[in-house]
């Protein structure tokens, strides 16, 4: 039996799993506190309450942090939504928790250890979210591609729009994230409805259906999918986008598979036009022949890579 | 001692080097030959005639060949130049050679393991040419990446211009090797020549100065360090093509540093402030503090790797 944290920059999330990849018991609360010692004190404490009928049968417990880690040393190096630095997360949790077992690893990292312990396996191939932002890892010949400060694998902000970008949340300009995120999909679903009346009438209509339809990248999957051509040409031009991105990707690192995860990834289908479209004109024959598929490790992602980690040491 | 046999587009070396990377012997003749036997022959020939002194003492011949390699096996999987594909190197040249110890490796690989034995060193960097075309490879936590069919690096097919593409030899379009290659600088050169008549002006007076005086990329460079302005402008660009290829690269693996080989490398200062300017606007901040430098293993950057083939076997 192996524990698991996923500290994100919302939610955190604690379980206990047993060695093949399936929860046992899991809580969650929200990730509220700046402070890290309150809130990795609430964390440690939700862990212990939901493992206790498991504690002398777990091996370890793997721990995501939403950032930068240096998994060697157990330490979250930057976390900049809660603007956390150079935290020794390993100490603090061993310390916490009396289990001398714990690895620490950034999130997006961890779903792609997840993917080779309890998903879809491999040895060479990308592995990126499309949720609020977008994130990625690389792994190559088996092992995770960390980078010399830590940040490899930055999907999110690889320029896929040089001539009109969309502004980033990073300041830049036309990075992933800001054409092709969840939350991109949403404003430009936001931004289509004051001009396209078409959408607006199917959206209402929705609305009307289902009082809790909301005008997001979820909402307008909805929509695409029953048939709204406006709804499915924002899909596929995200497509394009993230097409673009992952031509970087294949003919730098030549994956023979890309993993997409996180809620937009659902959508596959309808971005996977546009996906293709763009790996067709920009990767190289040998490189854009690259699978690309959903995550198999479904909605707990992030969760299982965290107990991923304490399975898969040498990588 | 060690042998270094470098199978490029246009030219074949063959080399004796001394374990520290000094050039003893060398030969070199055309690469003309599109029957592999043949070339291979002449290449073993060559070879054995620089190397009769020494041969009681070469521990192994390192050989480059210009196309994807599958190093583990010793192939040459293809060439597009030549067309040769699925060629047995390294059991060609271990029987012509009656060497045991024979390395293959794709040229621009080479050059990145030269980089570590022989030149700047370091475990995690991207190596680039600019030269006729561009190519690179990257090394991270000292292990090559090769991808998994072999087509790793592939930095010259990046796209960098989506709304004013050049047509790149590939057939694609806004392809970096299209954009800022030895070749494209040389082009666009000439394709400018017709409407700057001040750069038209200092080309002639330049032809008149020094009859050798080509209008290509190296003419360029000299024009621009006698300050020519339109030809500092066109090395501007073309820096700034490479930083949107090197943005991509160190956004997804993170280097520590990127070298540049190839002859158009030798003008890097003339490059380098586009290449900082795209940097800046396109890496994130952790990824963007990367050193950017010519290589140290200066023109004999291919046959110094194909060496160090022989003398890194881990990698």
């Amino acid at each position: 039996m192996i524990g698991a944290i996923d500290i994100g920059g919302t939610k955190t999330m604690t379980a206990v799993l047993s060695d093949t990849g399936n929860i046992i018991e899991s809580r969650y609360f929200p990730t509220t506190s700046r402070d890290w010692r309150k809130h990795f004190q609430e964390t440690a404490d939700t862990f212990l309450d939901c493992a206790k009928p498991y504690l002398h049968e777990i091996s370890g417990v793997g721990i995501n942090v939403p950032g930068m880690a240096d998994s060697a040393r157990g330490l979250l190096i930057y976390a900049p939504h809660q603007n956390w630095k150079n935290i020794p997360v390993a100490d603090y949790f061993r310390n916490a928790l009396s289990i001398s077992k714990i690895k620490v690893e950034n999130d997006v990292n961890s779903c792609a250890i997840g993917e080779i312990v309890f998903g879809g396996g491999g040895t060479d191939f990308l592995w990126i979210t499309i949720s609020t932002g977008n994130g990625g890892a690389i792994v190559s010949n088996g092992k995770l591609i960390r980078g010399s400060t830590h940040c490899a694998g930055e999907f999110g902000h690889l320029k896929v729009e040089y001539t009109n970008p969309r502004i980033c949340s990073c300041g830049q300009l036309g990075c992933l994230e800001s054409q092709s995120s969840g939350t991109a999909i949403g404003q430009i679903y936001r931004e289509k409805l004051v001009q396209d009346s078409s959408l607006l009438a199917q959206t209402k209509q929705a609305e009307a259906k289902d009082p809790d339809f909301q005008r997001d990248a979820r909402g307008l999957s909805i929509l695409a999918e029953g048939g709204s051509e406006s709804a499915q040409e924002i899909f596929h031009t995200a497509g394009r986008y993230l097409g673009r991105a992952i031509s970087y990707g294949v003919n730098i690192a030549n994956p023979r598979r890309v993993y997409l995860g996180g809620g937009v990834a659902k959508s596959l289908l309808l971005l996977l036009p546009g996906i293709r479209e763009e790996l067709e004109k920009n990767a190289v024959p040998g490189a854009s022949e690259v699978e690309i598929m959903e995550t198999k490790l479904g909605y707990h992602a992030a969760l299982l890579g965290a107990g991923a980690l304490v399975l898969q040491e040498t990588i």
